[in-house]
């Protein structure tokens, strides 16, 4: 990082354990702000996860609904999912799509890596896109309550055009695929 | 909602306060899943933000510098910011817009309202292009710790590309802006 931007950065000074969970922690620290203030940070600790585009050999996309809790709502995602402790992302990429679409990958290439909520969050979520499908031996969990479905690249802006298709990680995803 | 994704719902059990904070609260959630067995869910409340592409009259875009506590670096992205409670998203995209650039805009346009981490937060980010770009009364808070810069579409392209460019708000933003 240039030095020019020194005069932006946060000094962490205590860091307080609020709650560990099942999928996220969260913490709150304690930090000096550039003017030697002292602010407060609230901080959701994620594993970190993929998101996968992926396309079939006629160039349409597989995407996947699922009802959200957090927001009450069943939406229209691209395949996704947590990393677990230790999991390469290319691993965890070719796994979530297996387990979601029943597809493995041969073709599978990273696009980006991003924060999705750098304010609040330290979620970083890999981006694949995956080509070359072949049917995998893993099939959806029968407990993943997903459906998936395909779409047209043609039918993919108009979900996005209309916001139907609402999922920031998928709206980055399908932009960087390139649909 | 179409019925034939009715088999896709949870049902809400009961919920557990866990942490009232600044910025976010927390709760856990336990639902009765589609299988009709328990789980849990945490989710962290959010009172929704903006996120603005701001493109001078000569077609290039302002982005913020600022360093983010949660991912410890200090990001690149398109100027944003919370919601006042009760505030109508254009006028916090404004008021945004010009805390953070100094300018206001003549011509705001909403381009998609999206979930930022819908597995477990409801965050809503109002995404806008502006254009038509006039000084602002209002210049940039004193205490925002930013740094602003001027960039081309194509060094914005070069920025997502290399992946200098990653959070996944403003990579929304700017691809749907077409830049």
């Amino acid at each position: 990082m240039s030095d020019i931007h020194s005069d932006l950065y946060e000094k962490l000074v205590s860091s307080e354990r609020i709650f560990e969970g099942k999928v996220i922690n969260l913490r709150r620290d304690t930090v000096i702000l550039p003017n030697d203030q002292t602010a407060t940070r609230e901080v959701v600790e994620h594993p970190g996860a993929v998101a996968v585009v992926p396309v079939t050999k006629e160039g349409n996309i597989i995407l996947v609904r699922q009802f959200r809790h957090p927001v009450g709502q069943i939406l229209l995602e691209v395949p996704a999912g947590k990393l677990d402790p230790g999991e390469p992302p290319e691993n965890c990429a070719l796994r979530e799509l297996a387990e979601e679409t029943g597809f493995t990958s041969n073709k599978l290439r990273h696009l980006t890596s991003m924060y999705t909520t750098p304010g609040f969050s330290n979620e970083i979520i890999h981006v694949y896109l995956a080509e070359d499908l072949v049917e995998s031996d893993k099939q959806p969990d029968e407990d993943e309550f997903i459906h998936t479905e395909v779409f047209t690249p043609k039918q993919i802006k108009e979900l996005i055009t209309t916001g139907e298709l609402c999922d920031s990680k998928s709206l980055v995803a399908l932009c960087l695929a390139g649909i």
